[in-house]
Protein backbone atom coordinates (compact mmCIF):
# COMPACT_ATOMS: atom_id res chain seq x y z
CA UNK A 1 0.00 0.00 0.00
CA UNK A 2 2.55 2.62 -0.69
CA UNK A 3 1.36 3.43 -4.34
CA UNK A 4 1.70 7.11 -3.80
CA UNK A 5 -2.24 8.53 -4.65
CA UNK A 6 -1.97 12.07 -3.98
CA UNK A 7 0.80 14.60 -4.72
CA UNK A 8 1.64 18.35 -3.83
CA UNK A 9 0.95 20.95 -6.20
CA UNK A 10 2.22 24.37 -5.85
CA UNK A 11 -0.64 27.21 -6.65
CA UNK A 12 -1.41 31.06 -6.31
CA UNK A 13 -3.79 32.02 -4.34
CA UNK A 14 -4.95 35.17 -5.87
CA UNK A 15 -7.64 37.67 -4.09
CA UNK A 16 -8.51 41.69 -4.81
CA UNK A 17 -5.61 42.49 -2.27
CA UNK A 18 -3.08 39.60 -1.83
CA UNK A 19 -1.30 37.37 -3.79
CA UNK A 20 0.45 34.26 -2.45
CA UNK A 21 1.95 30.62 -3.11
CA UNK A 22 0.58 27.51 -1.47
CA UNK A 23 0.92 24.05 -1.41
CA UNK A 24 -1.98 21.46 -2.46
CA UNK A 25 -2.46 17.52 -2.32
CA UNK A 26 -4.28 16.80 -5.49
CA UNK A 27 -5.69 13.13 -6.30
CA UNK A 28 -3.52 11.54 -8.82
CA UNK A 29 -5.17 10.04 -11.64
CA UNK A 30 -3.35 7.28 -13.75
CA UNK A 31 -4.79 5.43 -16.90
CA UNK A 32 -4.94 1.67 -16.94
CA UNK A 33 -5.96 -0.36 -19.60
CA UNK A 34 -8.36 -3.93 -18.09
CA UNK A 35 -7.68 -6.91 -20.07
CA UNK A 36 -10.23 -10.22 -20.26
CA UNK A 37 -8.90 -13.26 -20.84
CA UNK A 38 -5.68 -11.38 -23.08
CA UNK A 39 -8.22 -9.55 -25.09
CA UNK A 40 -7.83 -5.82 -24.26
CA UNK A 41 -11.77 -4.53 -23.41
CA UNK A 42 -11.03 -1.24 -22.29
CA UNK A 43 -8.91 1.98 -20.79
CA UNK A 44 -9.79 3.83 -17.45
CA UNK A 45 -8.33 6.55 -15.48
CA UNK A 46 -7.96 5.12 -12.30
CA UNK A 47 -6.49 6.15 -8.57
CA UNK A 48 -4.16 3.78 -8.54
CA UNK A 49 -4.81 1.81 -5.53
CA UNK A 50 -6.87 -1.85 -5.36
CA UNK A 51 -6.32 -2.19 -8.99
CA UNK A 52 -7.19 -6.02 -8.64
CA UNK A 53 -10.49 -5.07 -7.70
CA UNK A 54 -11.17 -2.35 -9.83
CA UNK A 55 -10.22 -4.71 -12.75
CA UNK A 56 -12.59 -7.23 -11.84
CA UNK A 57 -15.44 -4.79 -11.04
CA UNK A 58 -14.85 -2.43 -14.54
CA UNK A 59 -15.72 -5.81 -16.24
CA UNK A 60 -18.95 -6.74 -14.09
CA UNK A 61 -20.27 -3.26 -14.63
CA UNK A 62 -19.61 -3.57 -18.34
CA UNK A 63 -21.01 -7.15 -18.56
CA UNK A 64 -18.26 -9.35 -19.41
CA UNK A 65 -18.23 -11.00 -15.76
CA UNK A 66 -21.58 -11.58 -14.14
CA UNK A 67 -20.28 -13.83 -11.17
CA UNK A 68 -17.62 -14.51 -8.63
CA UNK A 69 -17.40 -17.95 -9.71
CA UNK A 70 -16.62 -16.97 -13.35
CA UNK A 71 -13.46 -14.81 -11.76
CA UNK A 72 -9.83 -16.90 -12.46
CA UNK A 73 -7.24 -14.73 -11.38
CA UNK A 74 -6.12 -10.90 -11.58
CA UNK A 75 -2.51 -9.77 -12.60
CA UNK A 76 -1.28 -5.73 -12.16
CA UNK A 77 1.17 -5.42 -14.48
CA UNK A 78 4.16 -2.95 -14.51
CA UNK A 79 2.72 -1.37 -18.08
CA UNK A 80 -0.15 -0.19 -17.37
CA UNK A 81 -2.80 -3.35 -17.76
CA UNK A 82 -4.73 -4.93 -15.40
CA UNK A 83 -5.36 -8.79 -16.53
CA UNK A 84 -8.19 -10.55 -15.78
CA UNK A 85 -8.68 -14.19 -16.30
CA UNK A 86 -11.69 -15.73 -16.25
CA UNK A 87 -14.07 -18.98 -17.52
CA UNK A 88 -16.27 -16.81 -19.66
CA UNK A 89 -17.43 -18.68 -23.04
CA UNK A 90 -17.29 -15.70 -25.58
CA UNK A 91 -15.81 -11.92 -25.26
CA UNK A 92 -18.19 -9.93 -27.48
CA UNK A 93 -18.40 -6.13 -27.69
CA UNK A 94 -21.02 -4.54 -25.68
CA UNK A 95 -23.25 -1.56 -26.92
CA UNK A 96 -23.36 0.67 -24.43
CA UNK A 97 -25.35 3.66 -23.25
CA UNK A 98 -22.59 6.25 -21.72
CA UNK A 99 -24.37 7.03 -17.87
CA UNK A 100 -25.31 10.60 -17.05
CA UNK A 101 -22.78 10.58 -13.67
CA UNK A 102 -20.49 10.10 -16.84
CA UNK A 103 -21.74 12.30 -19.37
CA UNK A 104 -20.91 12.06 -23.40
CA UNK A 105 -17.77 12.49 -23.29
CA UNK A 106 -16.14 11.04 -19.89
CA UNK A 107 -13.26 9.77 -22.40
CA UNK A 108 -10.48 10.92 -24.30
CA UNK A 109 -9.08 9.76 -27.59
CA UNK A 110 -6.12 8.34 -26.84
CA UNK A 111 -4.50 10.32 -29.60
CA UNK A 112 -5.46 13.45 -28.17
CA UNK A 113 -3.86 12.85 -24.74
CA UNK A 114 -0.61 13.16 -26.09
CA UNK A 115 -0.50 15.41 -29.09
CA UNK A 116 -0.37 19.17 -29.58
CA UNK A 117 -2.19 21.93 -28.77
CA UNK A 118 -2.55 25.08 -30.34
CA UNK A 119 -2.64 27.96 -27.79
CA UNK A 120 -5.33 29.15 -25.98
CA UNK A 121 -6.87 32.70 -27.38
CA UNK A 122 -6.05 35.35 -26.28
CA UNK A 123 -7.73 36.52 -22.51
CA UNK A 124 -7.54 37.80 -19.40
CA UNK A 125 -10.56 38.75 -16.53
CA UNK A 126 -10.22 41.03 -13.98
CA UNK A 127 -11.96 40.62 -10.15
CA UNK A 128 -14.68 43.43 -11.41
CA UNK A 129 -15.47 40.38 -13.69
CA UNK A 130 -15.07 37.26 -11.86
CA UNK A 131 -17.19 38.39 -8.82
CA UNK A 132 -20.27 38.82 -11.00
CA UNK A 133 -19.13 35.32 -12.78
CA UNK A 134 -18.88 33.72 -10.75
CA UNK A 135 -22.08 35.04 -8.04
CA UNK A 136 -24.07 34.79 -11.18
CA UNK A 137 -23.08 30.92 -12.71
CA UNK A 138 -23.70 29.71 -8.80
CA UNK A 139 -27.18 31.13 -8.43
CA UNK A 140 -27.85 30.46 -12.19
CA UNK A 141 -29.20 26.63 -11.65
CA UNK A 142 -32.39 26.37 -9.84
CA UNK A 143 -32.43 22.80 -10.45
CA UNK A 144 -29.42 21.96 -8.99
CA UNK A 145 -30.68 23.82 -5.65
CA UNK A 146 -33.54 21.44 -6.26
CA UNK A 147 -32.63 18.08 -6.67
CA UNK A 148 -28.87 18.33 -5.80
CA UNK A 149 -27.97 15.94 -8.70
CA UNK A 150 -26.98 18.91 -11.18
CA UNK A 151 -23.84 20.19 -12.05
CA UNK A 152 -23.76 23.50 -13.77
CA UNK A 153 -21.46 24.96 -16.47
CA UNK A 154 -21.00 28.78 -17.48
CA UNK A 155 -19.30 30.85 -20.08
CA UNK A 156 -18.53 34.67 -19.63
CA UNK A 157 -17.15 36.96 -22.06
CA UNK A 158 -17.73 40.74 -22.92
CA UNK A 159 -18.87 41.54 -19.38
CA UNK A 160 -21.34 38.94 -19.25
CA UNK A 161 -22.55 35.45 -18.51
CA UNK A 162 -23.41 34.42 -22.42
CA UNK A 163 -24.88 31.04 -21.75
CA UNK A 164 -25.66 28.47 -18.14
CA UNK A 165 -25.95 24.77 -18.61
CA UNK A 166 -27.22 21.85 -16.61
CA UNK A 167 -27.06 18.49 -17.01
CA UNK A 168 -26.97 15.39 -14.40
CA UNK A 169 -23.28 14.78 -15.77
CA UNK A 170 -20.45 17.62 -15.33
CA UNK A 171 -18.83 15.92 -18.51
CA UNK A 172 -22.61 16.75 -20.59
CA UNK A 173 -23.07 20.66 -18.60
CA UNK A 174 -19.03 21.03 -20.11
CA UNK A 175 -20.38 19.67 -23.51
CA UNK A 176 -23.35 21.47 -24.42
CA UNK A 177 -21.29 24.58 -23.40
CA UNK A 178 -18.71 23.69 -26.45
CA UNK A 179 -21.42 22.79 -28.02
CA UNK A 180 -22.75 26.48 -27.94
CA UNK A 181 -19.39 27.70 -29.00
CA UNK A 182 -19.65 25.07 -32.10
CA UNK A 183 -23.62 26.11 -32.83
CA UNK A 184 -22.05 30.02 -32.74
CA UNK A 185 -23.90 30.69 -29.83
CA UNK A 186 -21.19 32.03 -27.02
CA UNK A 187 -17.27 33.28 -28.06
CA UNK A 188 -14.63 30.98 -27.22
CA UNK A 189 -12.38 33.71 -26.64
CA UNK A 190 -13.75 33.28 -22.71
CA UNK A 191 -13.73 32.41 -19.23
CA UNK A 192 -15.59 28.78 -18.44
CA UNK A 193 -16.96 28.46 -14.56
CA UNK A 194 -18.14 24.52 -13.92
CA UNK A 195 -19.36 23.01 -10.59
CA UNK A 196 -17.49 20.00 -11.39
CA UNK A 197 -14.25 18.67 -10.57
CA UNK A 198 -11.41 19.25 -13.43
CA UNK A 199 -9.98 15.85 -14.24
CA UNK A 200 -7.97 15.18 -17.66
CA UNK A 201 -11.57 14.76 -20.17
CA UNK A 202 -13.03 18.43 -18.49
CA UNK A 203 -9.90 20.29 -19.43
CA UNK A 204 -8.73 18.41 -22.55
CA UNK A 205 -12.30 19.30 -24.39
CA UNK A 206 -11.22 23.04 -23.23
CA UNK A 207 -8.16 23.22 -23.79
CA UNK A 208 -8.66 21.92 -27.52
CA UNK A 209 -11.50 24.52 -27.82
CA UNK A 210 -8.41 26.91 -27.20
CA UNK A 211 -10.72 28.44 -24.13
CA UNK A 212 -8.18 30.86 -21.97
CA UNK A 213 -9.25 30.46 -18.95
CA UNK A 214 -11.34 27.30 -16.61
CA UNK A 215 -12.63 27.64 -13.33
CA UNK A 216 -14.20 24.70 -10.78
CA UNK A 217 -16.16 25.55 -7.76
CA UNK A 218 -13.93 22.38 -6.78
CA UNK A 219 -11.48 20.38 -7.19
CA UNK A 220 -8.59 19.71 -10.14
CA UNK A 221 -6.85 15.85 -10.49
CA UNK A 222 -2.93 15.38 -11.45
CA UNK A 223 -3.46 14.94 -15.19
CA UNK A 224 -5.87 17.78 -15.40
CA UNK A 225 -3.48 20.04 -14.09
CA UNK A 226 -0.49 18.52 -16.09
CA UNK A 227 -2.63 18.69 -19.44
CA UNK A 228 -3.81 22.69 -18.60
CA UNK A 229 0.27 23.47 -17.67
CA UNK A 230 1.06 21.44 -22.06
CA UNK A 231 -1.76 23.85 -23.29
CA UNK A 232 -1.25 27.24 -21.25
CA UNK A 233 -4.09 26.87 -20.11
CA UNK A 234 -5.25 29.21 -16.58
CA UNK A 235 -6.80 26.48 -14.81
CA UNK A 236 -8.39 27.84 -11.14
CA UNK A 237 -9.72 25.36 -8.59
CA UNK A 238 -11.87 26.13 -5.42
CA UNK A 239 -12.92 29.64 -7.09
CA UNK A 240 -15.04 31.85 -4.67
CA UNK A 241 -16.17 35.43 -5.63
CA UNK A 242 -13.07 36.25 -4.18
CA UNK A 243 -10.54 33.81 -3.97
CA UNK A 244 -9.31 31.61 -6.72
CA UNK A 245 -6.50 29.47 -6.51
CA UNK A 246 -4.59 29.30 -9.65
CA UNK A 247 -2.76 26.32 -10.44
CA UNK A 248 -1.65 27.56 -14.21
CA UNK A 249 -1.80 30.68 -16.07
CA UNK A 250 -1.98 33.21 -13.24
CA UNK A 251 -1.13 36.24 -15.67
CA UNK A 252 -5.02 36.09 -17.31
CA UNK A 253 -5.91 36.85 -13.54
CA UNK A 254 -5.81 40.23 -13.34
CA UNK A 255 -6.05 42.04 -9.78
CA UNK A 256 -6.48 46.01 -10.66
CA UNK A 257 -9.91 47.09 -11.93
CA UNK A 258 -9.63 47.06 -15.99
CA UNK B 1 -38.26 25.31 -22.99
CA UNK B 2 -40.71 23.54 -21.45
CA UNK B 3 -39.33 19.70 -21.25
CA UNK B 4 -39.68 19.04 -17.45
CA UNK B 5 -35.86 18.63 -15.83
CA UNK B 6 -37.00 17.42 -12.71
CA UNK B 7 -40.15 15.41 -11.05
CA UNK B 8 -41.72 14.80 -7.89
CA UNK B 9 -40.98 11.14 -5.97
CA UNK B 10 -42.45 10.31 -2.98
CA UNK B 11 -39.72 8.95 -0.20
CA UNK B 12 -39.73 7.82 3.56
CA UNK B 13 -37.64 10.00 5.80
CA UNK B 14 -36.95 7.51 8.50
CA UNK B 15 -35.17 8.60 11.67
CA UNK B 16 -34.57 6.73 15.24
CA UNK B 17 -37.87 8.19 16.51
CA UNK B 18 -39.82 8.67 13.35
CA UNK B 19 -41.24 7.82 9.98
CA UNK B 20 -42.82 10.01 7.06
CA UNK B 21 -43.46 10.89 3.60
CA UNK B 22 -41.77 13.62 1.87
CA UNK B 23 -41.88 14.69 -1.93
CA UNK B 24 -38.67 15.07 -3.39
CA UNK B 25 -37.54 17.15 -6.66
CA UNK B 26 -35.66 14.52 -8.94
CA UNK B 27 -33.15 15.04 -11.87
CA UNK B 28 -34.72 13.42 -15.06
CA UNK B 29 -32.02 11.27 -17.11
CA UNK B 30 -32.78 10.19 -20.49
CA UNK B 31 -30.99 8.18 -22.72
CA UNK B 32 -30.38 10.00 -26.24
CA UNK B 33 -27.89 8.60 -29.14
CA UNK B 34 -25.73 11.36 -31.09
CA UNK B 35 -25.58 10.11 -35.12
CA UNK B 36 -23.17 11.99 -37.16
CA UNK B 37 -23.83 12.25 -40.60
CA UNK B 38 -26.61 9.59 -40.53
CA UNK B 39 -24.15 7.40 -38.45
CA UNK B 40 -24.48 6.16 -34.57
CA UNK B 41 -21.62 7.46 -32.77
CA UNK B 42 -22.75 6.47 -29.38
CA UNK B 43 -25.82 7.50 -26.34
CA UNK B 44 -25.50 9.02 -23.22
CA UNK B 45 -28.04 9.45 -20.64
CA UNK B 46 -28.32 13.59 -20.34
CA UNK B 47 -30.64 15.51 -18.91
CA UNK B 48 -33.09 16.59 -21.84
CA UNK B 49 -32.50 20.42 -22.29
CA UNK B 50 -30.34 22.11 -24.70
CA UNK B 51 -29.48 19.03 -26.66
CA UNK B 52 -28.64 20.57 -29.82
CA UNK B 53 -25.90 22.09 -27.82
CA UNK B 54 -25.09 19.02 -26.40
CA UNK B 55 -25.47 16.60 -29.73
CA UNK B 56 -23.06 18.74 -31.00
CA UNK B 57 -20.28 19.17 -27.45
CA UNK B 58 -20.51 15.28 -27.41
CA UNK B 59 -19.19 15.03 -31.29
CA UNK B 60 -16.63 17.82 -29.97
CA UNK B 61 -15.14 15.81 -26.90
CA UNK B 62 -14.94 12.32 -28.60
CA UNK B 63 -12.52 14.11 -31.73
CA UNK B 64 -15.53 13.57 -34.50
CA UNK B 65 -15.89 17.63 -34.55
CA UNK B 66 -12.68 19.94 -34.06
CA UNK B 67 -14.18 23.91 -35.47
CA UNK B 68 -17.08 25.42 -35.49
CA UNK B 69 -17.05 25.70 -39.55
CA UNK B 70 -17.53 22.00 -40.05
CA UNK B 71 -20.85 22.12 -38.00
CA UNK B 72 -23.75 22.11 -40.85
CA UNK B 73 -26.89 21.32 -38.88
CA UNK B 74 -28.32 19.67 -35.87
CA UNK B 75 -32.04 17.74 -35.53
CA UNK B 76 -33.40 17.13 -32.10
CA UNK B 77 -35.48 13.81 -33.04
CA UNK B 78 -38.68 12.91 -30.85
CA UNK B 79 -37.41 9.25 -31.10
CA UNK B 80 -34.59 10.14 -28.65
CA UNK B 81 -31.98 10.94 -31.64
CA UNK B 82 -29.99 13.89 -32.16
CA UNK B 83 -28.79 14.20 -35.56
CA UNK B 84 -25.75 16.28 -36.50
CA UNK B 85 -24.89 17.24 -39.96
CA UNK B 86 -21.52 18.17 -40.14
CA UNK B 87 -18.49 18.64 -43.26
CA UNK B 88 -15.86 15.98 -41.89
CA UNK B 89 -14.25 13.75 -43.99
CA UNK B 90 -14.60 10.44 -42.40
CA UNK B 91 -15.93 9.03 -39.39
CA UNK B 92 -13.32 6.33 -37.61
CA UNK B 93 -14.17 5.04 -34.50
CA UNK B 94 -11.61 6.41 -32.14
CA UNK B 95 -9.85 4.51 -29.17
CA UNK B 96 -11.11 5.76 -25.96
CA UNK B 97 -10.06 6.35 -22.77
CA UNK B 98 -12.62 6.28 -20.05
CA UNK B 99 -11.90 9.10 -18.13
CA UNK B 100 -11.83 8.99 -14.06
CA UNK B 101 -14.85 11.84 -13.52
CA UNK B 102 -16.15 9.05 -15.06
CA UNK B 103 -14.62 5.84 -14.27
CA UNK B 104 -14.58 2.32 -15.22
CA UNK B 105 -18.07 1.56 -15.71
CA UNK B 106 -20.01 4.75 -16.14
CA UNK B 107 -21.67 2.79 -19.32
CA UNK B 108 -24.64 0.58 -19.54
CA UNK B 109 -25.05 -2.55 -21.51
CA UNK B 110 -27.87 -1.20 -23.45
CA UNK B 111 -29.62 -5.03 -23.20
CA UNK B 112 -28.93 -4.88 -19.58
CA UNK B 113 -30.98 -1.81 -19.07
CA UNK B 114 -33.87 -3.96 -19.73
CA UNK B 115 -33.82 -7.32 -18.74
CA UNK B 116 -34.96 -8.90 -15.81
CA UNK B 117 -33.07 -8.73 -12.58
CA UNK B 118 -33.02 -11.46 -9.98
CA UNK B 119 -33.96 -10.08 -6.53
CA UNK B 120 -31.51 -9.04 -3.86
CA UNK B 121 -30.23 -11.12 -1.55
CA UNK B 122 -32.09 -10.86 1.95
CA UNK B 123 -30.81 -8.61 4.26
CA UNK B 124 -31.96 -5.58 6.38
CA UNK B 125 -30.13 -2.86 9.00
CA UNK B 126 -31.01 -1.28 11.85
CA UNK B 127 -29.81 2.28 13.25
CA UNK B 128 -27.35 0.41 15.61
CA UNK B 129 -25.64 -0.62 12.46
CA UNK B 130 -26.66 2.34 9.98
CA UNK B 131 -25.32 4.92 12.34
CA UNK B 132 -21.42 3.46 12.80
CA UNK B 133 -21.48 2.86 9.21
CA UNK B 134 -22.09 6.17 7.86
CA UNK B 135 -19.79 7.56 10.38
CA UNK B 136 -17.14 4.92 9.62
CA UNK B 137 -17.38 5.21 5.65
CA UNK B 138 -17.86 9.13 5.82
CA UNK B 139 -14.10 8.94 7.98
CA UNK B 140 -12.33 6.56 6.33
CA UNK B 141 -11.25 8.63 3.63
CA UNK B 142 -8.23 10.98 4.36
CA UNK B 143 -7.42 11.42 0.84
CA UNK B 144 -11.10 12.31 0.29
CA UNK B 145 -10.59 15.07 2.57
CA UNK B 146 -7.21 16.14 1.45
CA UNK B 147 -7.75 16.59 -1.87
CA UNK B 148 -11.61 17.19 -2.49
CA UNK B 149 -11.35 14.82 -5.32
CA UNK B 150 -12.33 11.42 -4.56
CA UNK B 151 -15.10 9.46 -3.96
CA UNK B 152 -15.80 6.51 -1.50
CA UNK B 153 -17.74 3.61 -1.40
CA UNK B 154 -17.80 1.33 1.78
CA UNK B 155 -19.61 -1.88 2.41
CA UNK B 156 -20.55 -3.04 6.00
CA UNK B 157 -21.69 -6.68 6.77
CA UNK B 158 -21.97 -8.87 10.07
CA UNK B 159 -21.69 -6.16 12.26
CA UNK B 160 -18.72 -3.89 10.87
CA UNK B 161 -17.17 -2.24 7.68
CA UNK B 162 -15.19 -4.71 5.14
CA UNK B 163 -13.94 -2.58 3.03
CA UNK B 164 -13.50 1.05 1.99
CA UNK B 165 -12.42 1.78 -1.32
CA UNK B 166 -11.69 5.45 -2.99
CA UNK B 167 -10.95 6.80 -6.16
CA UNK B 168 -11.32 9.94 -8.36
CA UNK B 169 -14.35 8.77 -10.49
CA UNK B 170 -17.43 7.42 -8.11
CA UNK B 171 -18.30 4.77 -10.85
CA UNK B 172 -14.46 3.34 -10.21
CA UNK B 173 -14.94 3.56 -6.41
CA UNK B 174 -18.17 1.20 -7.04
CA UNK B 175 -16.40 -0.66 -9.34
CA UNK B 176 -13.72 -1.72 -6.73
CA UNK B 177 -16.06 -2.65 -3.88
CA UNK B 178 -18.09 -4.97 -7.11
CA UNK B 179 -14.16 -5.75 -7.64
CA UNK B 180 -13.53 -6.47 -4.04
CA UNK B 181 -17.44 -9.09 -4.49
CA UNK B 182 -16.21 -10.52 -7.02
CA UNK B 183 -12.54 -12.05 -5.81
CA UNK B 184 -14.51 -13.25 -2.27
CA UNK B 185 -12.88 -10.19 -0.41
CA UNK B 186 -16.43 -9.11 0.81
CA UNK B 187 -20.07 -10.41 0.58
CA UNK B 188 -22.86 -9.68 -1.63
CA UNK B 189 -25.32 -9.69 1.29
CA UNK B 190 -24.42 -5.97 2.76
CA UNK B 191 -25.03 -2.79 2.85
CA UNK B 192 -23.25 -0.26 0.57
CA UNK B 193 -22.27 3.04 0.92
CA UNK B 194 -21.19 5.50 -1.45
CA UNK B 195 -20.67 9.53 -1.42
CA UNK B 196 -21.74 9.41 -5.31
CA UNK B 197 -25.35 10.62 -6.79
CA UNK B 198 -27.40 7.14 -7.40
CA UNK B 199 -27.52 7.55 -11.14
CA UNK B 200 -28.69 4.49 -13.31
CA UNK B 201 -25.72 2.95 -13.57
CA UNK B 202 -24.38 2.87 -10.30
CA UNK B 203 -27.87 1.42 -9.16
CA UNK B 204 -27.72 -0.97 -11.93
CA UNK B 205 -24.89 -2.34 -11.41
CA UNK B 206 -25.51 -3.14 -7.29
CA UNK B 207 -28.69 -4.55 -8.17
CA UNK B 208 -26.81 -6.90 -10.73
CA UNK B 209 -24.39 -8.09 -8.19
CA UNK B 210 -28.04 -8.46 -5.61
CA UNK B 211 -27.09 -5.49 -3.45
CA UNK B 212 -29.99 -4.96 -1.15
CA UNK B 213 -29.08 -1.81 0.62
CA UNK B 214 -27.68 1.11 -1.76
CA UNK B 215 -26.84 4.25 0.64
CA UNK B 216 -26.02 7.28 -0.90
CA UNK B 217 -24.23 10.73 0.91
CA UNK B 218 -26.29 12.53 -1.90
CA UNK B 219 -28.74 12.73 -4.71
CA UNK B 220 -30.32 10.13 -6.65
CA UNK B 221 -31.72 10.57 -10.11
CA UNK B 222 -34.77 9.32 -12.00
CA UNK B 223 -33.85 6.53 -13.84
CA UNK B 224 -31.75 5.10 -10.45
CA UNK B 225 -34.65 5.07 -8.65
CA UNK B 226 -36.64 3.40 -11.54
CA UNK B 227 -34.14 0.51 -11.53
CA UNK B 228 -34.35 0.16 -7.51
CA UNK B 229 -37.86 -0.26 -7.77
CA UNK B 230 -37.35 -2.78 -11.08
CA UNK B 231 -35.01 -4.49 -8.89
CA UNK B 232 -35.93 -4.35 -5.46
CA UNK B 233 -33.56 -2.89 -4.17
CA UNK B 234 -33.60 -0.76 -0.90
CA UNK B 235 -32.40 3.13 -2.02
CA UNK B 236 -31.45 5.61 0.22
CA UNK B 237 -30.22 9.05 -0.36
CA UNK B 238 -29.22 12.40 1.57
CA UNK B 239 -27.99 9.79 4.42
CA UNK B 240 -26.59 11.36 8.00
CA UNK B 241 -26.23 8.94 10.81
CA UNK B 242 -29.89 9.38 12.21
CA UNK B 243 -31.59 10.16 8.95
CA UNK B 244 -32.37 8.48 5.72
CA UNK B 245 -34.52 9.00 3.30
CA UNK B 246 -35.75 5.50 1.21
CA UNK B 247 -36.83 5.88 -2.23
CA UNK B 248 -37.71 2.64 -2.56
CA UNK B 249 -37.59 -0.90 0.00
CA UNK B 250 -37.92 0.96 3.12
CA UNK B 251 -38.79 -2.83 4.76
CA UNK B 252 -35.16 -3.21 4.81
CA UNK B 253 -34.49 -0.01 7.02
CA UNK B 254 -35.27 -1.67 11.08
CA UNK B 255 -35.73 1.35 13.73
CA UNK B 256 -35.82 -1.35 16.57
CA UNK B 257 -32.46 -2.22 17.66
CA UNK B 258 -32.09 -5.88 16.74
Amino acid sequence: MTTPVSMLYRSTIITPDDVREVDEQVAIETPFTVMLNEEEIGSSMVLPVDLEEFGAGFLFGRGYLSSPEELVEVWVCDDGRISVFADVAEIKARDVIITSGCGGTGAIPRDMLEGTLTPPLDYSISFAEIKPFIRQALHASPLGHRTHCVHGCGLWADGELQVFFEDVGRHNAVDKMLGAILLGRAPARAAVFTTGRLTSDMVLKCARMRIPILISRTAPSSLGIAIAARAGLTLVAYAKPERLNVFCGAERIVRDSK
